[in-house]
């Protein structure tokens, strides 16, 4: 899959990222329009974000159960904003074992309503409280416009659902799971997201107050890469979640909602590749390192395919994820090219002339050619290792958040506004109005993205209508 | 939960098994009619089996995929036997986004033919040979009669779907896989299962074999508890998937499936668990200890608090999955009858007097009473515990076997033969013949539940029509 050229990126960025989730065999088309196979280096990607989160939920209290696919239409319709969102969007069953069915069941294109259900039965009392539930899953919701892995028919995600006593509680748990979103973004992924909150216009249909994190993609546009909802009494009240608090009496719960799915895995591709393919973040990298042993007779085969498999074997004792590329007809280039489009964030080359000194050559997917080339010993070379792991995922990090800021612009007026937001973000005051949101995406194709929960101090005018602000928003166009 | 005795398992095995699913909090009854919600005490116990299992995928070069949820209602239809087996199960979507498909949709009831579909495009030469996939996920099949975890409408499972260039390589690759599961329920789950060869009429629709282990209950009756089927080159010639042999030219492809599902969570509850509830084998247990701090007093608390925590921090250290029982407001004896129910397989109970003792009291749920109670210091508390635990997971396995044993009969005659199907398994010779198994089944309501791949040598006659054969088989009522 390696011997054609990508597209670059400047010249046609959606086909490159195309031809890089295709040719990396992250991800395929599936037969039915707008769903995709996650192919196994796509899904060991996923497995990892999976368990950078599902660690961080386990540790504050959070545990995983899994609820059914299938759900009754009336339940959708029971919380009016919710039907209104996703009732364009269901994929209905109305057959099943032959016969067609009394009520149509639909696949469930979020879980809130069939959840509200249980924890209607499960929850009595405020000792019940709080529940703390997360599944892993998948979704279906009828897409016009697809795209592998940012938005599909089907996606893959979590979804997690709490009930609580309290709507402070509520706001709490709303707010610290943002936070974990935004932690493993930073720490895992090595993408700077902005966490922030949603306008009214953006929310989740049901939701009182939706919070997200938002990435900058390596054309400037926004991708919106987890969000977090305070659903209020919305759900509480439509499905009776009630329980009897220390006083006897019966109160609603308040409930909150928040998820990630594989849109996350498109964040990583768009966030850091590059013309020669992808490039993994180390923490989240299937392969952490590939080790290619090159050699031409079979004396050399033998000494070098003896000195590979020890320094496999010390890598594997560290803890990193290696592969060893033993395959045979393909030359050291191919291999080279190859891992280079999958983006494995390190090589390690092992020739004859490296066996001889006790050396080997390291070279890092995010520095091309010469730079990024160390030489190093055999000896300890899983310290060397780990060490020049930690460099490139900060190194990326860096990257990442220095495009971001050269692409973020606060923008003194409209016309400056309108040029910003043609390859990336404007930061600029806005008045809250949803007429002015409207207007600006109507004009520009930018929305909202969201309200950075970190602000300057200060306060101006909103950039459209020019009323008193005392909050920046960001503004951009978005997958 | 734990304040209703449940009802003997002698007196009502079938209701005994509702109700301890339930009151354990295992799983629940979901709205629409035969699907489940696992509970998270429920889905903890599934994601040991799954860890357990997973690991011996990846060891033996396996990898994981998503392949989607929706299929063609054609591909169902390419493979003959399949399409037959699985018609009168299917759940069909026919509305999209509000609109009439042009092609119905069934939601996958197994996923051999879309997955074909892909295999037929990625397979090209023999060196993408094999392909080792496995995925987890969660199907539908419309059952008519159902019951939790044991048959439900959505049952979530691990389908893995191979390819190999040969017969034989498909042969060991479906054998392996029944090896894995076999060595999964032996250690594990301390299920002594016993591995072998469906009948022809017992066979996955669309296989050329099917293995299972097969697993005795409570009552005597016989639970499928995995499959492995080798599908020679019907899904390979149903989907077109070939490969160029070293010599150039274009074979079919040998394929095979295996799956194993959360029928495997209802054997264990069926196995192991007693007329106080669920015993959880301790290698897969949610949690592996309990412990429960006893005090009356203000200061009791704090001496007693102090002291477990202690004790549940040097557990957690050694890798122990401990749960301490903090609730307010519940006696210790409505704790430990609530955990009893759970099956937790041992329970730490720490008073004020252990403490000044610098003792604990380890009860053991296996051992009902004064007899499984164990009084062991406090200092290297982590040591008692881990090998109690491993004494615990070899005498739930001990007496499953025993059991098993003790209700297996092998019969002389055919009078015989129907009694030992009456509460057991029955070992007898058959001579393989469809129509013999048809009119036992009709006559007796057992199944021949596999052909054991241990036998011993020897030969004898059809325990039905007294022809000849040199192979015993399994009959037995089933689940």
């Amino acid at each position: 899959m390696a011997d054609q050229k990508l597209p670059s990126r400047s010249e046609d960025y959606s086909e490159w990222y195309n031809q890089v989730v295709l040719r990396a065999e992250m991800a395929d088309y599936a037969p039915v329009r707008g769903c995709m196979i996650v192919r196994p280096y796509g899904w060991a990607l996923w497995e990892n974000i999976t368990a950078a989160l599902d660690k961080r939920f386990k540790a504050t209290g959070h545990v995983n159960a899994a609820f059914p696919l299938l759900i009754p239409k009336s339940f959708i319709e029971r919380e009016k904003s919710h039907v209104e969102g996703f009732s364009p969007e269901l994929a209905v069953v109305t057959i099943g074992g032959g016969e067609k069915l009394e009520e149509p069941l639909v696949i469930r294109p979020t879980s809130e309503t069939i959840i509200g259900h249980a924890y209607s039965k499960w929850i009595q009392s405020y000792r019940d409280l709080p529940v703390l539930i997360n599944q892993w899953n998948s979704v279906v919701r009828w897409e016009l416009r697809t795209k592998l892995f940012l938005r599909t028919l089907e996606f893959f995600w979590q979804e997690g659902h709490t009930a609580h006593a309290t709507l402070d509680e509520a706001e709490f748990e709303t707010r610290q799971m943002l936070d974990i979103y935004a932690d493993m973004a930073f720490r895992d992924a090595a993408i700077p997201v902005i966490p922030g909150r949603k306008s009214d216009s953006e929310k989740f249909a049901g939701a009182d107050i939706t919070y997200s994190i938002e990435a900058m993609m390596g054309d400037g546009k926004a991708l919106q890469a987890g969000t977090s909802h305070n659903l209020g009494q919305n759900f509480a009240k439509a499905f009776e979640i009630r329980y009897l608090d220390k006083n006897g009496q019966l109160q609603h719960c308040w409930t909150t909602s928040w998820g990630l799915s594989t849109r996350f895995v498109g964040a990583i591709i768009m966030v850091h590749g590059d013309d020669q393919g992808l490039i993994m973040p180390p923490r989240l990298a299937p392969f952490q390192v590939v080790l290619v042993p090159i050699f031409k007779t079979d004396d050399e085969k033998i000494s070098v395919m003896d000195a590979a498999r020890k320094i496999r074997a010390e890598l594997v004792a560290a803890d990193i994820r290696v592969k060893m590329d033993e395959r045979e007809g393909f030359s050291p280039g191919f291999k080279f090219n190859d891992w280079e489009m999958r983006g494995v964030p390190l090589r390690i080359e092992l020739g004859p002339k490296d066996v001889s000194k006790g050396s080997a050559v390291l070279a890092r997917r995010d520095r091309p050619g010469r730079e990024g080339k160390i030489f190093v010993e055999q000896a300890g070379i899983a310290g060397s290792v780990a060490k020049l792991l930690v460099e490139i995922q900060q190194a990326l990090f860096d990257r990442a958040l220095k495009a971001r800021l050269d692409n973020t612009r606060e923008p003194k007026d409209y016309v400056e506004f309108k040029q910003a937001v043609e390859g990336g973000f404007a930061l600029a005051y806005w008045c809250g109005d949803s007429a002015c949101e409207a207007k600006i995406k109507e004009e520009t194709k930018a929305t909202m993205r969201c309200i950075p929960l970190e602000q300057d101090e200060g306060s101006g005018v909103c950039i459209f209508c020019g009323k008193a602000s005392n909050y920046k928003a960001i503004f951009a166009r978005a997958y």
